[in-house]
């Protein structure tokens, strides 16, 4: 009997020597897409079990801010109360210039056309949301409201593109961390309508029948491989691969500077893995999201970032995860954010941040930086000389965030790999279309098998695009349409 | 009996009706990688078989310059011969730094220590090298000569790195197209030793084993299905997938606006999407070369590349590709070549390259290219002031590329996406090892399948790294490999 598996080595439907488990959905992962694809598949009459590797379940959504990007339809009740319209068609551009140049318009139209539908049916299940909007520029709200900026949208070019609006919609909880909320409800609403959840389970490969459909799964419980068919479909919502070194390397090897994983911890790319071992294609691999939370307080976006030759590079007052992936690219790494003396703050994500240089005059960080004479002193010059006139003709930054670094004493913060570690999470995975099919190299559905979250490639896929909410939206949104999908085949 | 075929869909050994060719190494594609593979497994003792989709043998290759990269062990008898002494250590040194993050050491190791050796081979297969030394800053010989410098290996940050020595050795012909020359010798050795080539049969399918084993192919030879059984392995030889817009768009959306394909017309990633299909890992996906071949003449390296912002943004003596990367990535690809009256020409390969702005002084062309008041002057200014102490202190170009542009008139080359189009081949593909040996999502060599040249992601694969030479040297050298072995098999 077989006692090694590899994910990327599906075991042949022949050589399973007894079904230890049978169900008509089976989902590996019980994260966010995990938890609303079994929600969907149960409510639409199928038998679902869900396997995670876990202890509990929440995945990588349980640990984050849980905000949920959606808006459109003219907007949700959030936006509206707070004044908010949001058109569908600003949603869709947004979407689709946040999709980068690699963007699938077809899955944006649908997300776009019942995003704030979705923001509903989350409610209805369960997901606590005060209804209040929070202004101003942050992480994740740390108080209990529910609607933030959680994007790109006011800053250049998006803000050219699409009207402005307030997207990011977290569960009511005060502090940080409010997906552990929202992952609560949805996962006590799965199991609730009857899916049967499977803990300390640990999925080791795919079932794949005669004729190439995926017919179930082998998963380890209690230490022994246990053989589970899937009458209907088996979902992979088993997380990215960001946890998953040696994949990094060979996929976003970029991101391999990147010390800090946004992840519970299981996000080994084992699903990924398992569907590239059935001929599944895997795309855009090499984007991630990457964040060095420089703010809040938002004072510090009234700072300008240079590099080692002194340059800007970027509009500050872009999503942090945008101006981090441009951090990330400069020569080094290194680069810094100059302040003024009414700005300075040390980041509440990161207050033992490293201050590289103080001095009186910007004569003074120049030298204490060993920037090229002239690199910065110049830089900031030209950057005041427009600031005072509320114009940026360079990188266009908002005039809201513009006002000339003047006021002495100044300071560099560092963003230099040494002193400031990055976080990331992978945007990468397998083909899928909108129902959560998983895609051959062709472009072919392969029978049987679905994909939702960080192991497909969704609507986040551009790290430079990437807003908070869009990854926890699209795993919710798409997990949804996987289960009723598989449960409906 | 099935008459439709895809790729991505392997065919069952137990489906496949009856045998019509059989031989112990089959390889599809005859260009470089295949040849290479294809003398190597026939000297080797096995009986091979090319399949060619196109009417000719020769591949992209034979369309190409024909540098093959090589040097190390001290130098090539033509390094030598013109003073270059080049160790293993700087030719190891430079390749896995053009590698990137993602650079494979082992890869990289074999190919430096073999380098030498291979171009021995090259010789000995008939390949005519002159054995002649052109000095200066070339694409590609237009003489017969052999030797160029084909890379970044003077220009910084290579120069930090490795000690530089070209490495660009081209066949003897006069003119462009060398490859051609290269392509003839190669094939006619391969076909001398007894392989047999199939003309206008293109590989249909991968025939799998029971137990997983890759154990023939399915091609279309007069319109029908021929069915080949390769009793000790495929050789995957089939070239990238630049030609495949739909792929490119999934895998490599920043190479979307390359609109000139360097492609003999067959890199349609047939070959990548078979190997998906029996569940190989494709890696680096996104990585492609590309270039706006700007010079020669070798003067217009002395001008200064400014984006948008009248910022420059790359040493310009660098990789003619690595400039060319840079300049797609400057906001909406705007970017412009400054150059003074005495080093003003034409680019040879693009001389109908418009002239964005022309101008008596400085200010008149920030003027008519409608930059920002002060945005290129100043840049200008900065880099005459650096250039006429010969030194670089932002971007560090070579003191030898170095003069200040303060003979007027002046005039602006335009880059822009609707004046100058970016060509470009892909460089992702199947992960292998060294051997050829195909992998899979866990690293384990699938049985039976081999891969190289541009079908694999080779030594190549970083675009910012590439040199000219690197994809045939890869392609010639790790063809041999993978032919070596599967005939061993």
């Amino acid at each position: 009997m077989q006692t090694k598996f590899s994910p990327a080595r599906p075991v042949r439907a022949e050589d399973v020597p007894h079904v230890d488990l049978e169900a008509d959905v089976v989902i590996v992962g019980f994260g966010a897409a995990g938890a609303c694809a079994a929600i969907e598949a149960a409510r639409a009459g199928a038998q679902v079990v869900v396997f995670e590797a876990a202890a509990a379940a929440g995945g990588s959504a349980a640990l984050s801010g849980g905000e949920v990007y959606v808006g459109g339809s003219g907007g949700t009740e959030v936006q509206r109360a707070a004044g908010f319209e949001d058109s569908t068609e600003d949603l869709f551009k947004y979407l689709m210039m946040a999709g980068g140049p690699g963007a699938d318009e077809a899955r944006v139209r649908l997300y776009a056309e019942n995003a704030a539908a979705h923001f509903r049916w989350l409610q209805e299940q369960g997901v606590p949301y005060k209804g209040s909007y929070l202004p101003g520029k942050w992480l994740e709200p740390m108080t209990d409201d529910t609607l933030v900026w959680s994007g790109s949208e006011t800053a250049w070019p998006f803000s050219a593109a699409a009207k402005p609006a307030p997207r990011g919609h977290t569960a009511m909880m005060p502090g940080a961390g409010a997906g552990k909320v929202m992952m609560e409800r949805l996962v006590d609403k799965a199991v609730s309508l009857g899916a049967i959840a499977h803990y300390n389970s640990r999925a080791l490969a795919l079932i794949v029948e005669a004729d190439g459909r995926v017919g179930g799964l082998v998963v380890r419980i209690d230490g022994r491989p246990h053989y589970v068919r899937a009458r209907r479909g088996v979902i992979l919502c088993a997380g990215g691969f960001i946890s998953n070194r040696e994949m990094v390397g060979r996929y976003a090897p970029a991101a391999l500077s990147c010390t800090m994983e946004v992840s519970a911890g299981n996000d080994d790319g084992s699903g990924i893995r398992m569907g590239i071992g059935v001929g599944a294609a895997a795309i855009h691999m090499d984007q991630f999201f990457t964040t060095l939370p420089f703010f809040p307080p938002e004072s510090l976006v009234k700072g300008i970032f240079i590099n080692e030759r002194g340059s800007r590079f970027i509009n500050e007052d872009a999503y942090h995860g945008r101006v981090s992936q441009y951090i990330l690219r400069q020569p080094g790494r290194r680069a810094w954010l100059l302040v003024d003396n009414p700005i300075f703050a040390r980041p509440e994500f990161f207050p033992d941040i490293h201050i590289a240089a103080v001095g009186e005059t910007w004569q003074d960080i120049e030298a204490e930086l060993a920037l090229p004479a002239g690199a910065l002193t110049s830089t900031v010059a030209e950057f005041n000389r427009h600031a005072t006139e509320g114009r940026d003709p360079y990188f266009h930054k908002n005039a809201t965030w513009l006002r000339p670094l003047t006021e002495a004493p100044f300071a560099a913060l560092s963003f230099c790999p040494e002193d400031f570690p990055a976080c990331a999470f992978t945007l990468g995975g397998l083909a899928t279309r909108p129902t959560g099919e998983v895609l051959d190299a062709d472009g072919e559905a392969i029978s049987g098998l679905y994909a939702a979250g960080r192991t497909a490639c969704g609507l986040p896929r551009w790290g430079e695009g990437y807003s908070s909410g869009m990854s926890i939206g699209d795993a919710s949104f798409f997990g949804r349409q996987a289960g009723r999908c598989a449960a409906g085949r």
